[in-house]
Parts: structure tokens; C-alpha cells; sequence
């Protein structure tokens, strides 16, 4: 069935959605983009739902069997009708039920299928931990090969080198086994030329490993490039992006994250591992018919998958399961709430026996604070909210611009070249500067510590008095030299990291924004506390120290600043509040320090929302023009639906189809002579009282195949919607009955119902189209594209900016 | 303005509610039950969703001036329309945004408006923390009032009392200056007639406080006994029971509270505390006008308080979030979600700083495990989770059937007597067993405790080898005498309290469930924790022991046996699953025990969902017959909307009213032939084109205003609902235009649809009716009360048992 011909259309609504390929800022081949089999096509039965007219045969035939190839599907960059999905999965659950009556295979087949769900999980919990274990431990490797290399075997990285070691060393990460660059080609690791080898060495590699991520995403997966979240979250709103979850994309992306995150960028892996486990949740959706075949039901799965994506990216299972909830989901009922903390539980426990970093934690800076915070101290945590709102909405405002720019002009032509400049300036900048120059987990991990009496960094290096120590609390102290150095570096690399993000997030290789956030953060957060900690120090006679901080008290924790400032950040830049502050809750365990962060993820939020409405994912999917319709907002205007409907005051009328009494090639005309993606049918022209509703796609679909298939149908054939269709002379060509792909039950609402209710109404139903009638007669159809404009349009953008339906 | 006349009338639908006074299984008094002012009858303007008839007119006057009392308001025990009253909020928030562009001051009031959302939840949260902590100081100190008095001072109690003490005594709990009553009376405590003293005492106490409890409550808040979580459920879904959440109920449940609890009956505080933390929110919503006006504003206060409720209950904020979002909501947006979570945090942080049990601890059974488990432990965790299931399906059966008998036989009219009996009974069994004795919190607290080596509790008589210690880890040992004790004692105390709670939760004081259920699934996981710990001491050479408990390891864990099986059994009983899993892991603190937490968890629901559908608290909802729309089951049946709409097939027609062709008195006559809600308006009978809905309520009010009020209005007025009306004779009286009280935008849905489409629309727009039409004509209407007993009806179940519209 050759369908080349008639090109997705928009209903009643007249944008041509040339661009509609251009997806993350990028433009896609399709045909190279993921040969993922059409999986929609393969489905059920078109069920029952289109009302009585097929209860008598739907019971009499198979209702696995297909009755026409075709109808009841998608085609790509498409909006699913959420209630006719869900209406098919629930006759689906009927016919099952009802079978399980008859006999033991059947029942068996129905107890199977109630718990195919959890199995689901299971799997995808399972897949998820396990690639990000995978991920975890190659992007550590790989990370330190740019530095050096270990003679007991290539494959260990530094730490696990020097585990392995043997021999006695001092140093605790200066074993002999492990040879710097300049070590071992030049033999020796003193002296400038041995540094400027080394430095040589990081910038190659970084450059290999960020080329070699390009290219192959440029050539295998265009899709698997930036965080995924905007994507997900308008695939899960309902929208069909095919192959963005496919195999392909999950390969590419997993290999291409590890060489992400190895180079050095400004870039993090927690927001692609949320694509990854999008990728595993729809892969594994293919193992079951009830998940493979329903657009709905594989959407809950990508829910809990999201949520086993979080979990193993921050080893927060409550945590992931409220951002899935918070920030990703659309449709998520409480089923899904169970099954995604299940998944997200399998995920977290599956990485914690991979044990990627060798101390049964999940992520690379869980820490544990003993100390208490005083009230007083609310005020910087307030205020390192305001930095991170600040922060969130400057990042915003130009990492859109710069990918606006990057959209718009010839720029984005270059994408290789830009990944290759922005590695070098970011590697050739983070060499020198030894907080830079690790990973960036790394260096949150080494902001979020606090100072024991055997750190050796330099973070640490205070006057110790070993006097007023008393057993493991160790007292505020003078800062010595090293933290003087590392405020200095630490400044630095605060500035660098500030602007060099803004850069990289958007170019064509996987990259994550919670972790370049967090390091943001958590670098202001720990100059502050470094300097309310000396504060206190030398003036704890102040009057706002007193009472709470004397000499020799351990009052102030730099590293839980470190961690307040952190989630403040990322609460400027992504708007989250309560599954921050969860993930954040879970990553120390102690509920003492909820109040500091939902203090400064509060602030933010404010602070950020009252600079510019939009969190970075929003602004993500506005830019690439996605048909996402927020929930978080309200609409506020006082438009109604008659002035949102098609057609407007001087269009043309609505084109119609009448019930009884045009033929197939009155019908055909206007499939081809329209573009719409569906049909009213009405009573008459003349009374335009509503009958029901056709889809473009099952139209040409079943006129196709009945005049293939059926005798007697001819162009002079009437097309009959009605359950007993008008006797005809005995000359006339026989009747092509059509009531069966009829939706008799489309959603309507009148002409004066406030736009407010109508958003509604679509937010909540998951609407791809509703008729508009007056006093009982047709008057026009609303599509979510026309919604969706209209939106833009009253929030005073350019409606045209939303290219799909 | 006389409104006696008018019965509030269910929406063409003809059971009458005759009983429908009866609330919480108890005749209720009206006007005994609070006497809130009707709030919802001071409200704003009737608001522009009627549409363009009243957009002229809104823009002129006053929004918050009232154009007529009462009109858009409700009555008691009616369902209210989710969407109108959404609408209304909106309106209201867009006419304060459009002001403040007007004056500094509508600026401020408009700042204001936007934080006093934020404002309620502190208020809320502190209210309902140190509510909490009232309550469990002065529940506290009353328990120990049953066994002694303090000669110190009688108000502290035995812990306070012996920390007070400055003398030194040998035993921690064994004081001087704590006094028995024995010891009180006769001067001294042994011997067999001290022990009846001491017995007669606690008995008389324990009858003294639930008498007090169940008069106080018959006698001023009859709103004020059982849990309260299901008439929650309830209001929140959009039902109206005024003074269910006054301040009688309040004042009156705290100090019942306190005395029920005291009294040592079968109760915990926990879900009484949701419905104290419930008043406190609805209460303070007074306030705030915009939450004061507007009923789903105010539900959406209530979710949040819920979760505050919860969050001090068990001192788990994020376990009472997502309580309030898995169990009590029915409309939870995000904004409600971040208030929820400020608002628990506030109130967690209350309690705190009250700190009623000195130990800096949110409840009396923060544990702290410190052992890992092993993968085969998911075996016994697994059977406590199917006991919890079987034992909550038992308990749910047991409780629902004996509350029916309550409610249909004599049995129901002596509250009191009942109470007194059963307190009686749970007194005189309870004294002779330590374990019983103790308040049931104590009980679970020691059930969860692991024992160290200082414990001096019987469940900790091990024998102990010393030479076998290492450090702090006490490995497993053989059990001695006490711990043999004890486990008889458990035993009874188990047997005992399975069938107690049955009689208990249900009688006319305030009684909770969460603590009883915990306390018999802690009793049974203890038990099964102690012999498991045996069977391994002395068959450690098992083929299922050997590998991970050698001789001398600390492997089991009978405390987390304990806490295992409180949670099957809470989950068996309330069907919670994440919340239960949040709660826990809350108490515990360690990421570790969740799977076994959720594993007994998920069987138990399993387990419970095979032998009954419902948990606790819809069971109670259903036989109370209160118009709750499940938002958990998917309505699975092949109905259509024809076979559920009134009028049915041989029914007299639809009631209508016309658009311009009826007289004041035809309407009237309408008004007082009928009962129901509301009336369809068309265009003419003939044509039967639907123009809008108006409702009863609306309709009089207009009516009796109009012709009090506007000259010219008499019987033979035509009353006109369009926009234009025709033109009259010179001679006829004047039109009565009511187009400002139409609603323009009913909603509609075809005859076609089905069933489970109309349940869905209900649930998520939360309407109160629905339209039905075909081809454009109106054929009749669903209301909700219809949906719910169609559903009774799909599920076998009497249809008559929904009482409310």
C-alpha cells in the first residue's frame, strides 16, 4: 500500500510543516535515523470503541486479528489521541478477562499478561542499572587515560591501578603502577616539558574522544545527541518521534556518552541516562504485545523508565520516581507510580551490586554531614537561592540565544568543527587548573566533603590546633594556604565553567545539565562557606555568631553550602523543587537538612520564574517548535473556543462528509484536494448536525482496500456511515459500509466554552482534536495544534513556531 | 430568603436521599454538628464561564461584589462542579492580575494573593505540628496516669517523672518518686492485692476515659469519631459535609483523641490526626478569600493538609506527601504537591522543636538497623507479607460486616453502652500481659528495637557469650527464658488484638487504624524474626544457612522481621504500596531495607486484592454510601452512555426549558413538579438543540430576586435565555432575561460513547453532570450519582446504596 502520496497532514489547519524534520536543533535523515520496524502498524484490532455499530462483529472475530493493516495508527511527528488508545487497551483487557473464563490457557495467558507489567519493569530496572554501571565504569577509565596510563594493565583505571599495586607507596594515588604520559614516554613526570607533554596528551585525547562522539552520532544517530529530556517529555505528552528511542540511538548514545564525559566537556551523564533508559523501557516494550501495541500504554512504561533513569543517575530511587513525576511525565496514573519505583528500585539495586565506584554507593558524591545547621545560617542558604536563580535564568536566556543562533545560521552547518573548538578551548583551559581538570563528579564530590582530620586536599588544608579537638569533631579552624590556593582555583573555575557550558549544552554529542549545575552551584556554595566559616572564626564574638558559635565549635559545614548551593542551581535551571530536593534528601539521609535545601531550591525557583517563566527543558521544546502542551501552567485568557476553531470568520467552511450520500470519489476529492488529518460526518450539509468523526489515514486506507478486495465498489459507489444504510435502485453500484472506522463518540464542545476549559479538557483527556458545535450544530474543529498557537499567540510569541500537529 | 421549600433534588434521577443525614455510620444532627457559618454563600460574583452573556456586565461591576446571594453556591451533601469552580478561581486570579497594573496597593494585594498560598501552608504546618505534639505529650502522660501518679508533680509522666528524679535508683523505669496506685493507697506494690489494686485501677481509668471520649463526642461533634480518612477521601473528591472539618470537630477530636488513646482501646492516633490536620487547614483557609470562596482552592489546601497530618503522624514528610497523593487526593496538581511537601515539612519540623518524646525524634519507634539482610530472607519477608494481606482481607471483612450490623440492628443505638463494653474487655484482657499493657506504640517500639547489649527487655534475654563479641556487633545467640516468655505473651497479645480491632475501629470515638494493624503484623514479624534467628543459632550448618551465617555472625535481625511485617500488615489493611514503602523507610533511614519492605509490601496488596478489592477505607466509603468516583479501577464494562442516561427507554422525556418561549410560571411549575439539580435549556421541544444548562439552585434564587425586585415581572413574563429576545406585544409584561445564570458550555457527549469514556471525563474534569446527545439533539443526561450507581450496578452490588448526588 503505496502512502507516499498523501503527506501528513494538519487537521483543518493550514501550516505546512516543512521544517518538521529538524529535531534537537539538528537536521534528521529519517531513513538513517533508526530503521526501527513500524511497530504501530502491527496492531489490534481497531477495537470497539467507535461504538455499536461493531459491537456484533468485533465478539465474532479474533480481536488480535488485524481487520485492515493500517487503521488505528500513527504516522511519524504525529500527536496519538490518548483516549482512543486507551480505549483500545481496555477492550483488549476485556476480550482477555472474558477469554480467561474459558479455559486454563487462557487463563494462564490473562494471569501472564496482568504481570507482564511488573516483568516489564523488572527488565528495564535490570537493563538500566546495568548500563549505567557500564557507562560509570568506562567514562572513569576513560577519564583518567588522559592523564596517564597503568602498566599492571591498561584496562584499570587510576584508583582501581593503585589498588592493585603491590608495592608500598606514600601518596595515596602515586602508585608505581600508574605512569602520567610524560612518565612514560619520557620517563620522568618533573619539569615543564614533562608538563607541557602532559597537557599536550589531555588535549588530544579529549579531542579524540569528543570527535570520535560527533561523528558516530552524526552518522549512526542523529538522535542521540543532547539530554533527550525536551524529547522525552513531548514523546511522552503524546507526540510520535520514531526511532528516538530505538536501538540505534540507545547504542550510540550509551557508547557516545562514555566519550562525552570522558573529554572533559562541560557536561554530565545523568540526563542522557534518562534517555538511556527511555531507549531500554521502549526496546523492552517490543518483548510484550500489551506494551508493543499501545501508544499509551508503552507511554506509562517510558514513565517508570524515566524514573529508573534518575535512580541510577543519582542512586535516588524516591527521588527519580518524583521527577518522572514532577518534570517528565504526562499521563502517569498510580499504577505507574508503583511500577516506576519499582523499576526505579531494580535500577538502583542493579548498579549497587556492579559497584561502579568501589564503596556501595551509587553515585560519585554521596556524602554525610554530622553537624547541625543553625537558623541563622538560612540567610546564605537564601541567598545562594537567589545566585543559583540568577544563574538558572542567565543560562537559559543564553544557551537558547546561542542555539537559536546556532538553528538560524550557518553555524549549525558545522556541527563537527564545534565540538572540536569548544574541546580544545574548554581542554586547553582545564588543564592548568586542577579543579577543572578532573572529572566534574569528581569535583562536586570533593566540594560536597566535609573536611575530616586525614584529608589530604587542599580544600582541606587548615591551621590544625590539636588542642581543642575533641575526639572526631573537628573545631572551625584558620584556613591555611591550600584553601586560600583553592579559592583561588576554584574561582577560576567557577567563571570558566559558567560560561563554557552555555557553549556546550546543544551540541551534537550526548550532554546532561544537572551535573555542570551542580558544580556551579556547588563551587559558589563552597567559596561562601569557606568564607562564613573564616567569618565565624576570627569573629565569633559578633553579635550574630554569639550564642550558637564559639571558639573552638565546629558551627559551620562548607560542604553542606556546597550541596545547598548545588541544589540551587539546578533548581534555577530545571525548575524542579520537591524532586530536588528528594534526590538531594537522598544523597545525604539525614531529613536535618531538608530545610537549607528546600530553602535555597525554593528561593530559586522564585527567583528564576520571576526573570523568565520557562525551566531549560521548556525552553528546549519551544525553540524546537514540539507540540507539548504544559500542565504546570495555567491558561489565564478569556478567549473562547469560537475564537480558536477552524474555519475563522472568513475561511472557507468546514469541510464535511455526509453520512448517506456521497460517493468514494466525492470523498476521494477531498482527501486529495485537503491536507486535513480528519473529517467530520454530519447529517446533511444542510443541517450540519454531527454524526461522528473519520481519520484521513483509515479513510484512504479502507476506500483502498475495498476497492481491491470488495465487488462492486466503484467511484459512483455511495459511501454509507450509518448503521442501515438507505435502499438504493436495484442499477446503482453496491454500498461501501464505513460505520466500523467511524469514531462516534468525537469530544465537542460549544462556541462559548472559555478557551480555559477547552486547554482543560485537552490536558487532561489527552485530545488530539474536538468539534466545535452552537446549539446542537457543527461549527468547527479545534486541534491541539490550534490550541497550541493559540497559546503562543497569547503569551505573545510567534504561533507559528509550533510546526507539528 | 425562604429556601425550606425546596428539597435538594438529585439531577433527573428519582431516589430520593431520604437517609442521607446518616454520616460515619451515626445519626447525625444537624444542627448539633457545627454551626460554620455557610461559607460558600458569601461568594464571588457568579463569574464570566456562562460566557460572552456576561462579559459586558463582569467588566463593569465589582467582581468581588455579589450579584445575588447564594447563586452559584451549594448545598449540604452535594457533589460541587470541579469545573465551575476552577473557573471562578480563575477568573478571580485574572481580574487581581489586570488591577495590578493599576495601583501600588492592587500590586501588593496581588503579591500577596500570590504567596498566600505559601503563608496558609506555614500556618497549617505549625498548627497541625503542635497539635500533634499536644497530643502526644498529653496521650502520653494519660497512658502512664492508668498504672501510677508522680508524686513529683502528677503531670509528668513516668519517664518525665523518673529523669526529674534526683535520688538514685537501681532499675531505669523504678523511681521513687513514680508511684503506683498500690503503692499510693496501700504503700506498697507486691503481693497479690496490690495487683488487683493496681488492676481495678487501670481498668476504672481506662473506662473513665472512653466514656468521656464517646460522650464528648455524641454530645458536640458527632463528625468527630472513627479515622475520618474516608469521609476525607470524600470532601476532597468534591463532596460537601459542612462542619466535617469545623472547629467543633477539631476542639472536640484532639482532646477525644487523647483520651481514646489513653483509654488503651485498640486505636493509634495516625489517621485521626489526617482529619485534626484537615480542620487545621480548613479552618485557617478562612483567612485567606481566596481560599475561603472557592471549593476546589480549598481541596486543594485539604490535600496538603492531609500530607501534614501524615508527615507528624509518623514523622515521614515525603511518605505523607505522596499518603496524601496516593490515598486522600482526587485532584492534585503540581503547585498542590510543593505546598503538600512545605506544609509536612513545617509541621515535621513542629513537632521537632516540641520534641515530645526527649529523644529528637519525630515518633516513638525510630529504629536504626545496622546488619545487612540476605537475599534468602526474602522468603519469611515474603510470608509476612502474604499474612498481611490475608490478615487485612480478614480484618477488612470482619470490620465492614460487623459495622453493617451496627448500622441495621439495634445494636447501633447505644454508642455508649458499646464502647463501654468493649473497653471493658480490651481493659480486663490487656493488664495481666506486659505487652498489652504498654500503649501500642511502646509495643511496636520494642517490637522494632534490636537488641543491644545493655537492653534489659525480656525480648533481649539471650544467653550471651562473651568470648564470641567482637566490638559492638552482637552475633546471634540462643535464646533464654525471657525471650520464651515473651514469645507466649506476643502470642496472646496477637491473638488478641486481631480480634479487638475488629470491634473497635468503627465505635463513636476518634480510633485509627495504622497503629493496631503495625502492632499485629510487628507481633507476627518479631515471633517469625526470633525463629528464624533460633533455627539459624543452632542449625547454622544448613545448606540455607551456610555461606552467609556462619557460627558467631550477626545475621538475622528480628527487629526488622518486625517492622517487615508492620508493613504487610498496614498495606494488607489500607492498600497502600509507596507511601507505606516512603513511610518506613523514613523510620528506618536506610536505603537498604526498602526492598524487603517492598517486597512484603507488594504481596501483601496482591495477596489482600485476590480475597476482596478494597481497601479499609473505600470499603467504609461504599458502606456509607458516599458519591465517590474510585480514581484506582479502571471501569472496565461494554456500557455506552445510553444505557446509563436518564430518562431511560420508557421513562417520560427529558425535562427542558426553552430558550425564549416559557413563562415565569410554566418555569416555576417546572421547579416544583420536579426535584431535580438542574434543567437543559434548548432551542424549541421540536428541535431539541441543547443551548445550555441552568441550574435549580440558580433558578430559583433569579426568580424569587427578580420578582421581588424588577418591575414588571409577574406569572406571565416570558423568561429568555438568549441573547436578543424576540419582540413582544406592547401589552405583554416584561422578559425576564436569565442568560447571566446559563451555562453556555455544558458539557456533551454522544449516545455512542462509551461507558469507561464517561467515566474518565467525570473523574478528571470532576464534573457533577453530563449531557447526552445524538446527531445533535439532546436525548437526556448523566449525572454523577448515575456513573456511580451504574458502576454498583456493573460490579453486582445494590445500585441503591449511593445515597448523595
Amino acid at each position: 500500500m503505496d502512502q507516499k502520496g498523501y503527506r501528513r497532514g494538519s487537521f483543518q489547519s493550514s501550516t505546512s510543516d516543512e521544517d518538521m524534520l529538524e529535531i534537537a536543533g539538528a537536521s534528521v535523515d529519517l531513513s538513517m535515523a533508526d530503521d526501527d520496524p513500524p511497530l504501530d502498524r502491527e496492531m489490534g484490532g481497531f477495537s470497539t470503541y467507535n461504538g455499536g455499530g461493531m459491537n456484533g462483529k468485533s465478539t465474532m472475530m479474533d480481536f488480535l486479528e488485524e481487520p485492515l493493516p493500517g487503521v488505528g495508527t500513527y504516522e511519524d511527528f504525529n500527536t496519538i489521541d490518548w483516549v482512543r488508545e486507551k480505549s483500545r487497551d481496555r477492550d483488549r483487557h476485556r476480550e482477555i478477562t472474558n477469554r480467561s473464563k474459558e479455559s486454563t490457557w487462557a487463563l494462564l495467558h490473562s494471569v501472564s499478561d496482568a504481570f507482564s507489567g511488573w516483568l516489564l519493569m523488572l527488565f528495564i530496572g535490570l537493563l538500566a542499572g546495568s548500563l549505567a554501571g557500564l557507562i560509570d565504569i568506562s567514562a572513569h577509565w576513560m577519564t583518567d587515560l588522559k592523564e596517564g596510563v597503568c602498566l599492571a594493565g591498561f584496562w584499570f583505571n587510576h584508583e582501581h591501578c593503585c589498588w592493585k599495586s603491590n608495592t608500598t607507596f606514600t601518596d595515596r594515588d602515586k602508585c608505581p603502577e600508574w605512569k602520567s604520559w610524560s612518565q612514560l614516554i619520557l620517563g620522568y613526570g618533573e619539569g615543564a616539558f614533562a608538563y607541557i607533554l602532559n597537557y599536550f596528551m589531555y588535549v588530544v585525547w579529549a579531542l579524540m574522544f569528543s570527535l570520535l562522539a560527533v561523528l558516530l552520532v552524526k552518522g549512526f544517530a542523529p538522535y542521540a545527541c543532547g539530554s533527550g529530556i525536551p524529547e522525552i517529555k513531548t514523546i511522552l505528552s503524546g507526540f510520535i518521534i520514531r526511532g528516538y528511542l530505538g536501538k540505534w540511538t540507545l547504542v550510540i548514545k550509551t557508547i557516545t556518552l562514555v566519550l562525552a564525559v570522558s573529554s572533559g566537556l562541560s557536561l554530565g551523564k545523568e540526563g542522557p541516562l534518562v534517555h538511556v533508559a527511555c531507549c531500554c523501557g521502549n526496546i523492552l516494550c517490543h518483548l510484550f504485545t500489551k506494551y508493543r501495541k499501545n501508544e499509551a500504554k508503552r507511554r506509562e512504561v517510558l514513565s517508570a523508565a524515566a524514573a529508573a533513569g534518575v535512580s541510577v543517575a543519582f542512586g535516588a530511587p524516591i527521588g527519580g520516581v518524583l521527577f518522572s513525576l514532577e518534570e517528565v511525565s504526562y499521563y502517569f496514573p498510580l499504577k505507574t507510580l508503583w511500577r516506576s519505583f519499582f523499576a526505579a528500585l531494580v535500577a538502583a539495586f542493579t548498579l549497587r551490586s556492579i559497584n561502579p565506584f568501589g564503596n556501595s554507593r551509587l553515585v560519585l558524591f554521596y556524602v554525610e554531614f554530622h553537624m547541625p545547621w543553625h537558623l541563622l545560617e538560612l540567610v546564605p542558604f537564601i541567598l545562594l537561592g537567589i545566585f543559583g536563580g540568577l544563574w538558572g535564568a542567565f543560562f537559559i536566556r543564553s544557551n537558547i540565544a546561542w542555539c537559536r543562533r546556532r538553528k538560524t545560521t550557518r553555524l549549525g552547518k558545522y556541527p563537527v568543527l564545534e565540538v572540536f573548538v569548544v574541546t580544545a578551548i574548554t581542554a586547553i583551559l582545564a588543564f592548568p587548573n586542577e579543579y577543572t581538570r578532573m572529572s566534574t563528579s569528581e569535583l562536586i564530590s570533593e566540594l560536597f566533603n566535609d573536611c575530616g582530620i586525614l584529608d589530604s586536599s587542599k580544600l582541606c588544608e587548615y591551621v590544625n590546633d590539636f588542642n581543642s579537638t575533641k575526639g572526631d569533631d573537628l573545631p572551625d579552624r584558620a584556613a591555611g594556604p591550600g584553601v586560600y590556593t583553592a579559592m583561588w582555583q576554584l574561582a577560576l573555575a567557577l567563571i570558566m565553567k559558567v560560561f563554557i557550558t552555555i557553549f556546550t549544552f546543544g551540541m551534537k554529542v550526548p550532554s546532561g545539565l544537572f551535573i555542570p549545575s551542580m558544580a556551579v552551584g556547588a563551587i559558589a556554595g563552597r567559596l561562601l562557606g569557606v568564607a562564613v566559616e573564616q567569618l565565624a572564626f576570627y569573629h565569633h564574638d559578633w553579635a550574630i555568631f554569639s550564642g550558637w558559635c564559639s571558639q573552638g565549635a565546629d558551627c559551620i559545614t562548607p560542604g553542606l553550602y556546597a550541596m545547598v548551593g548545588a541544589a540551587a542551581c539546578l533548581g534555577g535551571v530545571t525548575r524542579m523543587t520537591v524532586s530536588l530536593v528528594v534526590i538531594m534528601f537522598e544523597l545525604t539521609g539525614g531529613l536535618e537538612y531538608i530545610v537549607p535545601l528546600m530553602a535555597a531550591a525554593m528561593t530559586s525557583k522564585w527567583v528564576a520564574d520571576a526573570v523568565g517563566r520557562e525551566g531549560i527543558y521548556d525552553a528546549h521544546i519551544r525553540l524546537n517548535g514540539y507540540p507539548f502542551l504544559e500542565a504546570k501552567e495555567e491558561f489565564s485568557h478569556k478567549t473562547r473556543a469560537m475564537d480558536v476553531m477552524r474555519p475563522r470568520k472568513n475561511d472557507p467552511p468546514l469541510t464535511v462528509i455526509t453520512q448517506d450520500s456521497m460517493t468514494v470519489e466525492d470523498v476521494e476529492t477531498i482527501v486529495t484536494n485537503t491536507t486535513y488529518s480528519g473529517y467530520p460526518v454530519v447529517v446533511s450539509r444542510a443541517s450540519q448536525r454531527l454524526v461522528g468523526f473519520v481519520l484521513r489515514r483509515d479513510l484512504i486506507i479502507s476506500i483502498e482496500n475495498a476497492r481491491k478486495k470488495q465487488d462492486g465498489i466503484v467511484s459512483t459507489s455511495i459511501i454509507c456511515f450509518t448503521d442501515y444504510c438507505p435502499p438504493l435502485p436495484p442499477s446503482s453500484p453496491s454500498v461501501l459500509k464505513l460505520r466500523s472506522i467511524l469514531d462516534l463518540s468525537p469530544f465537542t464542545v460549544t462556541d462559548e466554552t472559555p478557551m480555559e476549559i477547552v486547554v482543560d479538557i485537552f490536558r487532561k483527556l489527552g485530545l488530539r482534536q474536538c468539534l466545535v458545535t452552537h446549539n446542537g450544530k457543527l461549527l468547527g474543529i479545534i486541534t491541539k495544534k490550534d490550541v497550541l498557537k493559540h497559546i503562543a499567540q497569547m503569551a505573545n510569541q510567534d504561533p507559528e513556531s509550533i510546526l507539528f500537529n
